[in-house]
């Protein structure tokens, strides 16, 4: 049952400091000695906290319960709960500190079942019930108070399975069961008003300090794009009163059933095939383009597309992004952020960026002396 | 003997075309019905030309002797070559066009032995002699005259091995033999005066047509770094007359000696070590730094850093490129390219890039729905 995916954990032990440990860097806002904070980049990101020299890391880095996940959820979890952080607790006011107050040790009893040797399980003690939390993220927030960071704020992100993977018998052959969007739900607020209850008997965290939880539906093992946050509550005391639905979708283009007729989004979709009909022109061999794409509240949001092709030469690399920069403007949506990989089997190739409200690609072609 | 590296040309009669194969996009500068360029992305690059829709892709295309080679030094090698043709012929005069005039089964030909069934052989008749001539690549340099592109300028690069590898007797294990500099110039200027004279042959290619020749030496096959040009000409009619030297130079940081007090670019490597620690430190665990360092004429003259790290929690990846953006300034040197690539085993995760005038790092970080 102790079998959660800690390896990256084991990484911890092998800790190689080619400079001396308390060596505080030369760079940052300087809080005190101990605490420094990074610069920003630009107006996207939070700055964050470095503590005696290093990234003040998470408690519970890297933890998830055990059954298999799709990488895609981890990376479209985190980036979808700084999102919703982002919302409640300001950019500008806030600075943000990987969570620091669940131990690992408590995790990881939260993430197993419910047992008489883990009374503290948050998973069904059934054994014919699916696993429905795979994991935990806690964010803090904090502010500037005189020479300290003080935790202002709090943000929780339960990810739960859409589906349950389970190995069936002796046979080992691994059997799935779907799990309705509606029991999903009710588990994930069940749980979370458990969670909320538990991180506030935490010392350090005071019985009104802001919590935002966030429940996350995770995709299935196979999809080629991540799951969604389905709702979200702040709790400044108590317990959790209300909900507030979210609603985002991800899909992935071309569409696989072809016809677009029912779908709301074919303005989009036939856009896309338009730019891959020109982008497939190019070469006189064939290259995929694959996009993710993502809609809030049915509003098209942002669109990852990744284009796989067998040649790599610089040359052509380098003509091939000069004319994908060119006719992206003219197929794609505007007003929405859109990245575009290049890669062959050799890894990357280039790669070319719109922010929101950008009209031009910025564009980079890898290199190599 | 025939067994040339055409594994990717084979992809060429795999035509997938997802519209009409005389459709012309409706972008870039028409020149013709038939002929269109690539617009420019900024002033470092060509534009290039899309005949009948499709990219005009080079005759000899992926084509090399079969030994062995580094991949590294394919990508050098043609974006060195580019470097040397944009000194002879302007960007803002020339378009670029992938080689047109030297044939596929020309060039076959050349890259291998000399014999009775292959006289135009370019490589020695002795067996025990060295493999010299790896890869030809022809680029041509192209004006606008009326409704056509005319050829107006052309760079060929030699490839040539600064080891050959070769499988001794039955056994099958493979032996390598050193080439000197003195000798890979010699045999590199004796090639490089048949391909002009055989060149001149070619239809389409006048007597006085100015054609760049570039010398490039190969790395050895477990370099962590590509090769360099030595030597380039330009030929204007006639046999050629003067060389000249090319003094460039690729180095691996951190140095693997240790000890840089012989090193002339002490400093250099000085101030990537405390980019290095700054960088190490940073995580609890170690993140390896390298990187490739360019010289010419003995001048820094660009720098590629790699850094892979195992972690790649989203929240991390975008503090560490926070805190790269803000260090890399003071450590890094100033006044040449940089471009800094994070990665971990789930592929490329962040990206930061300096163009030569800027004071700034671009950055990006991979993101998934």
């Amino acid at each position: 049952m102790k079998k959660f995916k800690i390896v990256i954990l084991l990484f911890l032990s092998s800790l190689v400091f080619t400079s001396c440990g308390g060596d505080v860097p030369k760079t940052g806002a300087g809080i005190s000695n101990k605490t420094q904070i990074t610069g920003k980049i630009d107006n996207d990101n939070y700055r964050s906290v470095i503590q005696h020299g290093h990234y003040l890391t998470s408690k519970t880095r890297g933890l998830t319960n055990n059954q298999d996940q799709n990488n895609l959820d981890v990376k479209s979890f985190e980036s979808g709960l700084l999102d919703i952080s982002k919302k409640q607790f300001s950019i500008k006011k806030y600075i943000f500190q990987e969570g620091q107050y669940i131990s690992s040790a408590k995790a990881q009893d939260w993430l197993e079942r419910k047992s008489h040797k883990n009374p503290e399980g948050l998973n069904p003690s059934d054994k014919k019930s699916p696993i429905y939390l795979q994991s935990i993220e806690e964010q803090d927030y904090m502010k500037q108070s005189g020479k300290k960071l003080k935790l202002s704020g709090m943000t929780i992100g339960l990810s739960l399975n859409s589906v349950y993977y389970y190995d069936k018998g002796k046979s080992g052959t691994q059997e799935s069961e779907n799990i309705s969007d509606q029991d999903l739900i009710n588990q994930g607020e069940n749980i979370a008003n458990k969670v909320i209850k538990r991180v506030r008997q935490i010392k350090g965290v005071s019985d009104n300090l802001p919590i935002v939880i966030a429940l996350y539906k995770q995709s299935s093992e196979d999809s080629l794009v991540g799951g969604t946050f389905v709702k979200f509550t702040v709790n400044k005391g108590g317990s959790i009163i209300n909900w507030h639905n979210v609603n985002e979708r991800n899909e992935i283009l071309p569409s696989i059933g072809g016809d677009n007729s029912n779908n709301d989004h074919s303005t989009i979709s036939r856009d896309f095939d338009d730019f891959k009909n020109q982008v497939q022109n190019f070469f006189p061999n064939l290259s995929g383009v694959v996009a993710q794409v993502h809609y809030t509240n049915d509003n098209l949001s942002g669109m990852n597309i990744t284009i796989t092709t067998q040649f790599y030469s610089e040359t052509e690399i380098i003509s091939f992004t000069q004319y994908i920069a060119q006719i992206a403007p003219k197929y794609l949506p505007g007003g929405v952020p859109i990245n575009i990989t290049v890669q062959s089997t050799n890894g990357i190739q280039s790669f070319l960026s719109r922010k929101q409200n950008q009209t031009k690609f910025y564009s980079h072609v890898f290199t190599s002396y």
